[in-house]
């Protein structure tokens, strides 16, 4: 239960944390945070929570995370279910409470809110194919970093502070692309409350997180292999 | 006595470096650090003080994560209230020399200062729910941060750092909706200065950290209580 | 062949990450994240990589780290050439994927990609002299700073961290005066892409950044040399 | 030897990536990386040689910071002098680089380089009190964390990254009052190309600095010899 209560906090704070500085900070007049403040907030909540509850859960708050930790065999296929019910329970609450505080604003519009999108709904006008290559490969990068930052030939006391900033990379590079997801449960949090088309281009967002997640998992278990060989 | 005085310089650094980089430099023409420099800036004197005095004091810098770490059993009652005293004079002396060097510009206006608003104070028009349910949620956020990150099974070394850069993530989500306090001292502070609506709207900043704090710290005994029974 | 493996997803990450920050993000309107941003991402690709593979190849990414650090007496010269070309096919790769995504984007003109250049092509207008040293004292910079951190009296477990961040100074410096290089398998990689004056350019950005990274691998065994005598 | 001759490439490092990102970058059309790059690249300049030369002579990198730690009793009286005069050599090689680079460019003007001000030469037009009291609180708070990072109960690990830090933490609060010293090399070097006003106003940036790190010896000073009595 405490592993479940913990994803479940940290996947809100995620939301919370990442698309909330993208609703109410990203564009503000002059001072705005931009892409940049974005990108360092998403990896933040990852790099903050890792430290927090990382010892309690692992802290993936992510539902590719946890596919790509099963495939290689890092975490065990019974959980890997009820670790992304309590992810999507987290982002949906996180969702709501930036839907809160976004309507105490006189002049909220729900436009995109945070939701991630290709072809027309990419912020600068990506089409499906880019969209696709893009996630699949930043999710791929993604846990790559996770599994190698983790391994036990790594520094333990770094990978929460690795983990987090490669989130942040990820976000520089693509938020023009697909507004940036390789996270599942991110996007299902902000599509239920935009709708629409978001919801019709929500799969995208769980099949190219899951694709580069499950081949990197792939990889790495068999650059373990070869290793047990020599 | 050392640990007061090391909150007492702490809390000054906290609120020079933080709000004075507000009045400084976020809205220089051109150049200027705007919303995403005040929040590096902020959590940086979190950062470089844990290092510094952190092994004096703990480095706690704000009232409600004073209450928050007694409330988590972190923390003797009896320090409670010459803490916040500490970081009380310690937050007024920071303000102090922002007014005076902000009083050698020519056009000098004291404007909002760096006060913390909502409704018309709002940086971004927020009301006054949206204010009340931010400040809780960050704080919480924070204050649940803080436990983990000084938790005996997270990496000690690192604490100082995730603690510093929680507090640049609040910023970044939050200062449009009331300029971001999570710290009731940063707050009194500057209303001191500015007196009027910043002193009436002040309440808000000493209930909402302080109850998110609260929450933290029963989040945590529970989930530490729920250990001990395993 | 695992170290040969790593150098290139390494590389590709370094090339894709930073280079696609810049061709996606960098100049997005309104948002972008400038060469600030792209100063970042290309250190967090070398900070992330840095702690997913460090320990299978001492992540290189770069023909003139490789070089230098055989220079310094760190690395065996059998190896120099097949990371070399480890490192090159995965930049090549990177610079493929950015132009696959980037093709994805209706206004899509190739214009300098992320390619170095001088004279006419120096982002900034800076002629061949000031790109020569520019390009040769950062590298100087940058070995050094690698040799030095990786030393076994610097603390392990930060190095990754100090070379990455080192990356993102040199590109704060030098984005205006070449677009930064500071090695050559980043800079091929566009060039091929550009053709044209990328490719008649090129040369700088082989000859300058080896020069650098040879003169801090000589500066290094001095420093060692001396050591050694008291 | 050595140690002179790391203090001299350290402080040369220090002026041409901090000056040098001021000047080549800070500015640039639309991109530009503002003071908010200009105060990561300083502080990653530390940052950077902390981990790179620590080892050898301590990365002082900085007069007002060695005569501090003398103070605090942290270093010997005997290698005060040499080490001021190898970082005022190493800061004027920065100095000189950075001319040689920018007279590279078309359009190149003096202009202020990144030479420190006040009154009509500030930046943000402050006067010479603001300054002044910037300057000393600001070193103070420096040389505070610098002696309180490297104290033996602080983590070993952390000093250089909290110390980078700082910096860049006090560049983003004061770049528009002074351009930032608290630094007299770093001051000296870019003077001496500017001549006229900026060597005429170059005494508070000796005098400045050097007050406030006395300051933070002696509170230093005082707080050990309280933990004795204890």
């Amino acid at each position: 239960m405490k592993k479940f209560l913990a994803e479940f906090i940290g996947t809100f704070w995620l939301v919370f944390g990442g698309c909330g500085s993208a609703v109410f900070a990203a564009a503000f007049p002059e001072l705005g945070i931009g892409f940049l403040g974005v990108s360092l907030a998403f990896g933040l909540t990852v790099l903050t929570m890792a430290y927090a509850i990382g010892h309690i859960s692992g802290c993936h708050l992510n539902p590719a995370v946890t596919i790509g930790l099963w495939v290689g065999r890092r975490f065990p296929l019974k959980e890997v279910v009820p670790y992304i019910i309590s992810q999507l329970l987290g982002a949906i609450l996180g969702a709501t409470l930036i839907y809160i505080i976004a309507s105490g604003h006189g002049n909220f519009e729900m436009g995109s809110f945070a939701a991630n999108g290709y072809g027309a709904h990419s912020p600068g006008g990506y089409d499906l194919t880019a969209a696709l290559v893009a996630e699949i490969v930043l999710t791929f990068g993604f846990v790559l970093i996770i599994l190698g930052a983790t391994h036990e030939k790594a520094p333990k006391v770094m990978s929460g502070l690795v983990i987090g900033l490669a989130l942040t990379l990820i976000h520089l590079i693509s938020i023009p692309i697909t507004n940036t997801s390789v996270n599942p449960a991110r996007s299902t949090s902000q599509a239920l409350f935009v709708g629409d088309w978001a919801l019709s281009q929500l799969w995208l967002f769980w099949v190219a997180p899951i694709a580069g997640a499950v081949l990197a998992g792939a990889v790495c278990r068999f650059l373990a292999a070869e290793k047990t060989k020599k």
